[in-house]
């Protein structure tokens, strides 16, 4: 019987999926796009959307305001911070929004990234770079692909670094960046630390202190299983007073009749008041969950399940994994020879088989990857018969489309 | 038996409230906080987030997509707009936000605004105006607190109008703003026209070719019945490719490699990727529920029922009305003399009586509103018992506290 454990607990894999009502139709390997949401999540999102139909959405928020305020203490235990020092976001995006652009660059600053960014957040740092005369310059890879550290203190050596801003784990390859080792090389040079860490949340352990970055976005969605539509962004609480947010409301700052404005002096800074209530309880709900697993316990089996799809996937005739770095996340990147990926997709997604397809246009400035893969991203509920309902659907393609 | 009609269709308000779960337990008088929605809007978000939860986020939106794209079809429909001047935006203060932030002021430029502006709006201005050498001008009022247009007119002669920004119903008080009227204005004098709509959309009829505006944002949760977390903005097709999003993704833009980007000519450009799918469906089953009862019955309906509520409180001893304007709307506001507006609302809970009362913060410029008044706003739905349930309540408060 499949275990997940971590110290003395121990978790069946059974009962794991038995909580999760997703795992009786679909064989779910998609879950760096978005992961089935546990029972709890379900429930407490359901429950108060429904409560809110039935007193009023102000009412229910005043009803549930616990549940509402426990997001901060859960997202916090999850990721080792304080709770002021977390913001409730709409999503990952508008988190590490609401972060980069508040960084207060002057022409001339620097921001340097890795060359596994997503593209989104290298569009924003070209928009940025146009407006204010900012250079966003990609530090060398390892020949693994992951970030060089080496390369990265060689260009915080040469000054005017205002960002250091990279992804824990790349949307379209499988490697884990060395964030930790980055942290430490960013407070020996003083310079302000963005993580996106949208794909590693919940996949495996990620404690801001250990990682001594000085702000951090995730959503809710991906490995943590909340709600889609929710997002969270950590503010250290040395750098809060120091970035004043892109976008102000009335939550995030008080009014000061005639004209004027005090800006909070938390994360909430970087709130709005308006939200997803129902979303914000599930996503502290899923926190929770994950931490009352263990995210070393999940990462473990995140990595086994991994390890075990990417040796079948080799042992396939044509099929070439495409992951790389020194430790694979969950995230495993293939391609089979003469078939597109989309059909891929397509062929296992009539076969209730969910998986991705990876576009040249999330690639970022990554010159390496392929225009096109399919991306299987396990999660510790899959199974081992998960992994074969896909292997199956690969061994049926069929001759070379 | 109370009807709303409009043309040859009559509705009959009895079957509007067998629609509307939450009217068996409360008389919901918050509908300018958060309206109850319709059960077509409750089943449509409930369906797509248990679809979610069974096979896939990312393949229930698949699955859904034509209910995902009639959303902008349906907001299009309601507002007199073309589906791709439609944004789906978290809430209406982000779409607020995308609208103006987006705004290329540069030094000497001048916002106008009105005395009921959101306070939330007013920081954004203050924010903008420190940071860009822009002026804020509040432009004054009619005696019964609308908006002067002789005195925009007389603004709008002197020059450097970067932008015309106010709201149509202000949250705190009974007023309706002459919304067409600054639009011919704005058009004469070929200024840009922000129209801030989160308390008209659904309670009024709302055309932005009859307004003239060019953006105009709004929510679900208010008139409009959707849901929380929701929201739109309208841009006019007209300057859309003159207003750069302040934050870009890789839905807004489209990454070209190595270090470049295409913005959207469709105001698709002002949305985030990710997003609360399952609410975009029930905006969408909103606004088509708006339509199809039709605006103008709403509207009749609703100032019926807060012409009723202002006549009756007005006879209560010790009670006094304080809604201005020419053309009140369904925003009620009032006092009762020795009692405080939060112990009245909590009075009122107690016997699932919603109503709610406005804030010293939320008033912008306007020096005229009281530091704090009950708010009781009606919807269509409400019938003469709800407003009963209410007046009872305040007979009952007792001696002066």
């Amino acid at each position: 019987m499949e275990k997940i454990s971590e110290g003395r607990r121990r978790v069946n894999i059974d009962e794991i999926r038995s909580d999760t009502p997703g795992c009786v139709k679909v064989a779910h390997l998609n879950n760096a796009g978005a992961a089935l949401p546990p029972r709890p999540v379900i429930d407490a999102v359901t429950e108060h959307f429904t409560l809110e139909s039935t007193i009023g959405g102000y009412e229910a928020a005043e009803r549930n305001a616990a549940a509402v305020d426990h997001f901060y203490e859960a997202v916090a235990r999850l990721i080792g911070a304080r709770a002021d020092e977390i913001a409730y976001v709409e999503n990952a995006t508008r988190a590490w929004d609401m972060a980069f652009y508040a960084v207060p660059f002057a022409e001339g600053d620097r921001i340097l990234t890795t060359t596994s960014e997503y593209s989104s957040n290298a569009i924003a740092y070209r928009q940025v770079a146009a407006a204010k005369g900012v250079s966003v310059e990609v530090v060398q890879d390892e020949p693994d692909g992951t970030l060089s550290l080496d390369a990265l203190e060689a260009e915080l050596v040469k000054g005017n670094v205002r960002l250091v801003s990279l992804n824990h784990i790349p949307t379209h390859n499988g490697l884990v960046n060395p964030v930790a080792e980055v942290g430490r090389l960013c407070r020996e040079h003083g310079v302000l630390y963005l993580l996106d860490a949208c794909q590693s949340v919940g996949q495996i352990p990620v404690d801001v202190t250990d990682i001594g970055c000085d702000l951090l976005s995730a959503t809710g969605r991906k490995f943590l299983r909340g709600p889609r539509g929710t997002g969270f962004l950590y503010v250290r609480r040395g750098i809060v007073r120091t970035l004043e947010p892109p976008f102000l409301d009335l939550h995030a700052a008080t009014w000061k009749a005639p004209d004027g404005y005090d800006v909070r002096d938390d994360a909430i800074r970087f709130e709005t008041w308006e939200r997803y209530v129902a979303g914000q309880i599930g996503l502290g709900v899923a926190a929770d969950y994950a931490s009352d697993l263990g995210l070393r316990a999940i990462e473990a089996r995140v990595t086994d399940l991994a390890q075990r799809l990417r040796a079948e996937l080799a042992a396939l005739p044509g099929t070439t994994v495409l992951d790389r770095g020194t430790r694979p996340s969950g995230i495993v990147t293939f391609t089979v020879d003469g078939h597109d990926p989309s059909a891929i997709t397509q062929a296992a997604r009539v076969r209730d088989v969910n998986i991705n397809v990876t576009h040249p246009l999330d690639h970022g400035y990554d010159t390496h990857a392929l225009p096109s893969a399919v991306r299987a991203s396990v999660h510790y509920y899959n199974n081992d018969e998960d992994l074969d309902r896909l292997l199956s659907v690969l061994k049926q393609l069929g001759p070379h489309g």
